[in-house]
């Protein structure tokens, strides 16, 4: 019988003795959204949490300059914690933001504003305390969570509208997509590349029956792929209905197609498909409301925004108990993330949709992980068994993205501002059609 | 800086390799409820979870004969399967229990029969794999679930009226409790032992004016604790609402006054009192219905039909995101399960109400723990912080209370049944009055 036991003398807390931010900026291509186009850098925050056990933990959050400022109240607040104490993380975290008086710094440029801030700062805590367990105990996060399900875990293609390149800058190898035909071309790349078996659309970009025949040219080119429309509340209920009529029997889920939780629920009354989330419902006290009013039918989680995996998980019990689908959102990321949210997914029996990711948006030279830890095969990313989240900080690439972050001048997630300067007449508007 | 990563060698699976099941007796007095009266012993089933990795975990659950049928099946199930991986111990039991014939079984004597089977048989499989976890990691349980936040688990005083003894014993060290004053003597001495900062009468024995004037004389005579009432679903609704009226300002909360949800919500609509319940919401099914009919304002978790500590922490996500309280409810039980049960209360911030159990009601000498782990101190039970459960099989006390079984004749907990042979008149009805 093989003895596995921890000998005593590595036994004992795990205590945080300092915490490191560092803002990082990566080159992200002109993708079209209902807000406005993504600008020539996306920002993330990279966390280390330093242990007394010899064991620094990662997590990744957004980079924007607000967020940054919670995160050092919260870093300051968290040192002396035992990592294996994430409700008590929890709790220190709130207490910090007791004393935050900053503005904006959600990251997500104006699409999902009414997140927790709480949980929004404690996440990458809350990955980093489990990154630290996991190295300590020679255990996958995943086995933290409860273990995985699955070997590996689906995401979707998610396709973008695009501008050949941006403005000041050179075309990029994806090219324009900004008709049914170039959506199509970059989806069979995309399929191609990566092996995808679903199909996300980012839409609220042009008229909805534009976008309806992407959708159909879509459906077309992969018969048998399911397929998703989100144009991030950029129609009435009305217009939703219309298109939600239009693209019966086509859509796996219809998400966000109208603002607010009565907007959606009216829509819901009148489409077949099941309507999806990640702006309706995005924190805990979203979820009551919406259950009583019949709003949503899937709920896409995001760890960065539901206070980090174990929370999540929370939200899991929460969707399968209320006879919810649960699926999976994503901002531009880097591996950090990706690694946490392929943990969490893995070991969620009822995140059984395919999730989204950006990652093929990434420029393949530019992360914070060693390279080789993740990779998709067949669309999906198998699960790290290494200890812990699984990936490896890479300091030159830290050290490169953070110079970047310095000299690429943007401090906060601005897709409305970025597209103004390009278009002077651009003006948000929810609903636009 | 010290090293405490484990070392290559003590890595991988630990795998399940096998399950001793074995049903235990111990004495139980005379203790009256809405359903009849407890037998001289009561019944459970200690699971012990070995595995490959050299280390052994425990697990306790009732000892009714179609629950051990279902336990033995699950057992064979679970063979092979990583002690990490406890998403897919749940999937193994669910799918054993494709097979289940077995009739009866629940363990609590028609009180609470809508838990889900699945959930019960997995609970004690849980808790063991999360032992195995702990001893393996150098870890308590509660490090497993986010963390301690109370160094101690508050737990109430559990009164109940009883006989002197049984009719075939002795008369036990308690003594009667069938009116006002023995309520109080019973609650004074179990406040002197134990320092219980909380009371808790089951009621549902007397006519409802009885057991008001036991609350009453309990209100005066403890001016400071919280009280609560618990008659089992014996009261109508009108009843329910004249005890609550009457009680008004003097409950904590009132527990299952009437049947079923709907009667709840009608009688939380006509009271001041929360309600709380562990007989409407039993299971992650009921709690839909109950939220939508505004049914109850606490749940009674209970990790031994809730699937085990993990899933009871999915319910407390549940509660908290709900705007409702959350308590503890308990069977008689032995030291494993309350391990097991100040763990996952220490680990859940929100479980910030005083815990039930029948411990003062076991005698003294019979466990199947050693002795020393588990204490109260002003009411409440010292986290313990040894690996795992941090309590260690008795095998004397085991093998003792496996021959007690044996040799006690009873197979299934049938308090109505006991009750009827003792009054041949007795006769089941919920709501009584």
């Amino acid at each position: 019988m093989s003895q596995r036991i921890i000998p005593e003398e590595l036994l004992g807390q795990a205590a945080v003795t300092g915490v490191t931010i560092t803002p990082v900026a990566f080159k992200d291509p002109p993708l079209l959204n209902a807000v406005g186009v993504h600008e020539p850098f996306a920002l993330r925050a990279v966390v280390e949490l330093h242990t007394d056990a010899g064991v620094t933990g990662l997590g990744e959050t957004y980079g924007d300059a607000g967020h940054l400022q919670r995160l050092q109240l919260a870093a300051e607040a968290v040192v002396g914690v035992d990592v294996f104490k994430i409700n008590v993380l929890r709790q220190r975290v709130a207490a910090a933001l007791v004393r935050d008086t900053v503005q904006g710094g959600h990251g997500m440029s104006g699409m999902v504003t009414g997140s927790s801030t709480a949980d929004r700062v404690l996440s990458p805590f809350d990955v980093a305390a489990l990154d630290v367990q996991g190295r300590l105990l020679g255990r996958p996060v995943s086995d933290l969570l409860g273990g995985a399900v699955r070997d590996a875990v689906p995401f979707s293609g998610y396709l973008f509208y695009k501008w050949a390149g941006h403005p000041e800058g050179q075309e990029d190898s994806w090219g324009a997509a900004l008709d049914p035909e170039g959506v199509v071309r970059q989806a069979a790349r995309m399929v191609e590349e990566y092996g995808f078996t679903a199909l996300k659309l980012k839409a609220g970009v042009f008229e909805p029956d534009e976008e309806i025949a992407a959708i159909k040219a879509l459906r077309d080119r992969f018969p048998d792929l399911p397929l998703r429309i989100d144009p991030n509340a950029a129609w009435s209920v009305e217009t939703s209905v219309r298109v939600g009529r239009e693209l019966d029997g086509v859509l796996e889920y219809l998400e966000d197609p109208t603002p607010g939780i009565a907007g959606m629920a009216e829509v819901r009354r009148n489409v077949s498909m099941p309507l999806a989330t990640n702006m309706c419902v995005v924190s805990f006290a979203d979820v009551a409301p919406a259950v009583a009013a019949g709003a949503v039918d899937v709920v896409l989680s995001d760890h960065h925004f539901w206070g980090g995996l174990r929370r999540s998980q929370g939200l899991a019990s929460i969707t399968e108990t209320f006879g919810m689908g649960l699926s999976m959102h994503s901002n531009s990321h880097l591996g950090i993330s990706l690694a946490a949210m392929v943990h969490l997914a893995a070991a969620t029996p009822n995140l059984d949709y395919a999730c989204d990711t950006h990652w093929p948006w990434k420029d393949e030279e530019e992360d914070v992980v060693l390279p080789g830890a993740l990779r998709f095969v067949d669309g999906s990313v198998p699960v790290p068994t290494a200890p812990g989240l699984g990936v490896e900080l890479d300091r030159d690439g830290l050290e490169k993205l953070h110079r970047q972050y310095l000299e690429c001048g943007i401090r906060s997630r601005n897709d409305t501002g970025y597209m103004q300067r390009i278009d002077p007449d651009y003006a948000l508007a929810s609903p636009r059609w």
